[in-house]
């Protein structure tokens, strides 16, 4: 008999909606959207699940989601609202995951009805995938809470949480149905959790645009000091350039082609090394720093543009480098963390260099003398700044 | 700051092959399906999670994949072959899941490499649901080896495990990257199991295909002797409609309307009343049954054609009606599930029902009082029947 030959496509999509307190009772923007896409006349259940982590430092805003909800009462609002904690604790014990099924289960969500995950990166990631398995998926909202999460994760497709000790081991892609990015919560982030996001900026600027990547070194500073109006420019622009390479290329990743994942080899291993002790961002930065000196070393890159990348790094107040990722011999754990990515791409290594600022290239080869020399360039650039620093500081 | 759109489409394709003796070494089908889209050069991972009831009656099966795999050396088989129990038990305790998530893990299955599930649909469930999950998903390849299977659970896009007591309450939409359908595994059915699944058959033809009804009618009784040529071409047609269905309208079920659900409200009431030891089959034969007689007593479908509906479903030895779905008063169980199913959709109904052979039309309405009716016309046709069958045995 014949074989059948099954074929189709799926169309997603969702908008980012970027807003100034989105509980208040005179912003509609979040009714509309629930109303708007409540196509039967029936009445749709929303679920909350709230990043204690934003719920200690926003004190009112369960209470203000309950007014807004009595005010806009077209869509029923589940009463108790999930508190969980933040950060990565939440994808490494099971445990959340399974109070979000239950509140699920208990609130009778369906298909129709809507989950929505307020908090960081890490938060999202696992409502979105307690979302995405429910009921073979109910509607997920995402309003992040972080730099990290409204300009990089939160926006894309991807969800997870952390299984056998391995991170992001069980996860889906499955995009969300809208996104609200409010700029009131990121005034509570810690000046680490406001920098670190910021990595991700400098990373898509650094492969796809090069007049962002100015725009990135013109307000470092005003980043730095923490300038709202400049934030909100570097979360839209770089969830733009996010969000046009997942629709362009393969947004489920089928292929081994990841150049959204600039500088995240060595990244993934550092924050490991650590323990997470290490900001994703911040670790982030570091693998930038290391691959873009790998791509003047290699002959790819020139040196001045490989000077205004560290340039930039620095003066938005990050590290260049780590004493793990020093490479000492040949099995240092940084070594090791690039055979292991080999072998997690089956063989051959797809890693994205840079051939200029705002051009990347893919390399399949990499070559272990120059990333020690690589190292040891940043170690002793970051060693002398650490030195300028404290010479300043006396 | 302006909103941002995201849209995009994702492309999904499979074959659905059917061939005899598929691990006989001379069949090249596997091998050739693995090694054809074994892009790089590395070697790729397959490995194996077998229905105990399929090696319990094939019990050369482990050693035949094992022998396949030593000539066929392209793919490196994992030794450890894993094999689970059948039927609903697996979907519905967890550790059976995570027996499959361990094995991932410590085989180091990644997204390159290949889990495949031999089994029925409820190890296709959830062996194709742990694939899903793994790494955000490694691929899987359904090897199915019941008649439900092969026609209609195993060729489609759904996956799931039971949860909180609940039918699929876990679950996603999630192609396989292949499905090989083996005849050879049907002929150690037992004769509830080869029967069941052609419910599914009769379905489809009612609301799609009547010329398949057609031949359904005429091939009746070689399909209850177990005539394999038959049972061949029912698999083959009915597999076809499924694979049509899904690829034409919303592949993954963001509407309302589910037209292969045809049959399955009272269906899915009934096998858990039963606690599921009536067959899924043999349910929607009872299903089709109540839907057929009420498309008839309200007016849409002629008394012939009832009447022949009624007659294909006896004539392969189905029952048509079973007690607990009779109507007594205004809350009987199946009259709650229909309640049941009107609020899973949020509140407004959605049912198929017939106006033809080979064509059904979307309902929104159901009246309690022609479903009791079509329930007692059953229940007498039932019975009499049961007397017919009794006097010719006497
Ligand atoms: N899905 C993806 O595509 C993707 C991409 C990149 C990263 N990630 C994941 O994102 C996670 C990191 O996310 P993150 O950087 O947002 O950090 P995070 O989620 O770990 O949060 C960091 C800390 O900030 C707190 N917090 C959150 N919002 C706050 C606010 N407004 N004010 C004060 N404190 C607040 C949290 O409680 C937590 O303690 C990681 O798990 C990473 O794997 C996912
Ligand atoms: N994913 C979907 O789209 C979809 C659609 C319909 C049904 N289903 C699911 O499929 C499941 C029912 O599947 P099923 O009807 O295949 O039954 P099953 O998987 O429950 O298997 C029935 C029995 O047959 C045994 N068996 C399997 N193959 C055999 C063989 N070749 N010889 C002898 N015994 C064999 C099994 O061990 C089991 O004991 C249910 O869980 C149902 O929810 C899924
Ligand atoms: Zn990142
Ligand atoms: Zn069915």
């Amino acid at each position: 008999m014949d074989t059948l030959h099954q074929s189709f496509t799926v169309k997603f999509s969702y908008d980012v909606f970027f807003t100034s307190a989105l509980f208040d009772p005179n912003n509609k923007l979040i009714n509309d959207f629930l109303t708007g896409s409540n196509l039967s006349t029936s009445i749709k259940k929303i679920l909350f699940v709230i990043d204690e982590g934003v719920t200690n430092t926003h004190p009112a805003l369960v209470s203000q989601i309950k007014d807004y909800f009595i005010q806009h009462n077209q869509t029923q609002l589940v009463q108790d609202i999930l508190i969980i904690p933040g950060g990565e604790p939440v994808k490494n014990d099971t445990r959340y995951l399974d109070q979000v099924l239950e509140a699920v289960n208990n609130h009778g969500i369906d298909r129709h009805s809507f989950v929505a995950a307020i908090g960081g990166g890490a938060v999202l990631d696992m409502v979105g995938y307690a979302a995405t398995i429910s009921h073979r998926g109910v509607k997920q909202i995402r309003i992040p809470t972080t730099v990290l999460s409204q300009n990089d994760s939160g926006i894309g497709v991807k969800n997870g949480i952390n299984y056998f000790n391995k991170k992001n081991f069980l996860g889906t892609f499955s995009p969300p149905v809208a996104v609200f990015n409010d700029e009131l919560f990121l005034s509570t982030l810690s000046d680490r959790d406001w920098r670190s996001g910021i990595a991700e900026a400098i990373k898509v600027a650094l492969i796809k645009d090069q007049k962002f990547f100015i725009w990135l070194e013109e307000n470092a500073d005003l980043l730095a000091q923490r300038n709202r109006a400049a934030m909100n420019y570097q979360i839209w622009q770089c969830a733009k350039l996010h969000l046009e390479h997942i629709r362009g290329a393969d947004p489920f990743e089928s292929g081994s082609s990841r150049p959204l994942d600039f500088g995240h080899w060595s990244a993934h291993k550092l924050e490991y090394l650590t323990n997470f002790e290490i900001r994703h961002g911040e670790a982030v930065a570091m693998g930038i720093a290391l691959d873009t000196v790998y791509s003047n070393l290699s002959g790819r890159l020139s040196t001045e543009e490989s000077n205004r990348v560290l340039n930039l790094i620095q003066k938005l107040g990050f590290e260049l480098t780590h004493p793990l990722l020093q490479v000492q011999q040949d099995n240092s754990p940084i070594l090791l963390g690039l055979q292991e990515f080999r072998e997690h791409l089956g063989g051959q290594l797809t890693i994205t260099l840079l051939t200029a600022i705002g051009k990347g290239e893919e390399a399949h080869e990499i070559d272990p003398a120059l990333v020690k020399k690589a190292s040891e360039i940043l170690q002793e650039l970051n060693q002398q700044t650490a030195h300028n620093f404290s010479s300043s500081i006396l």
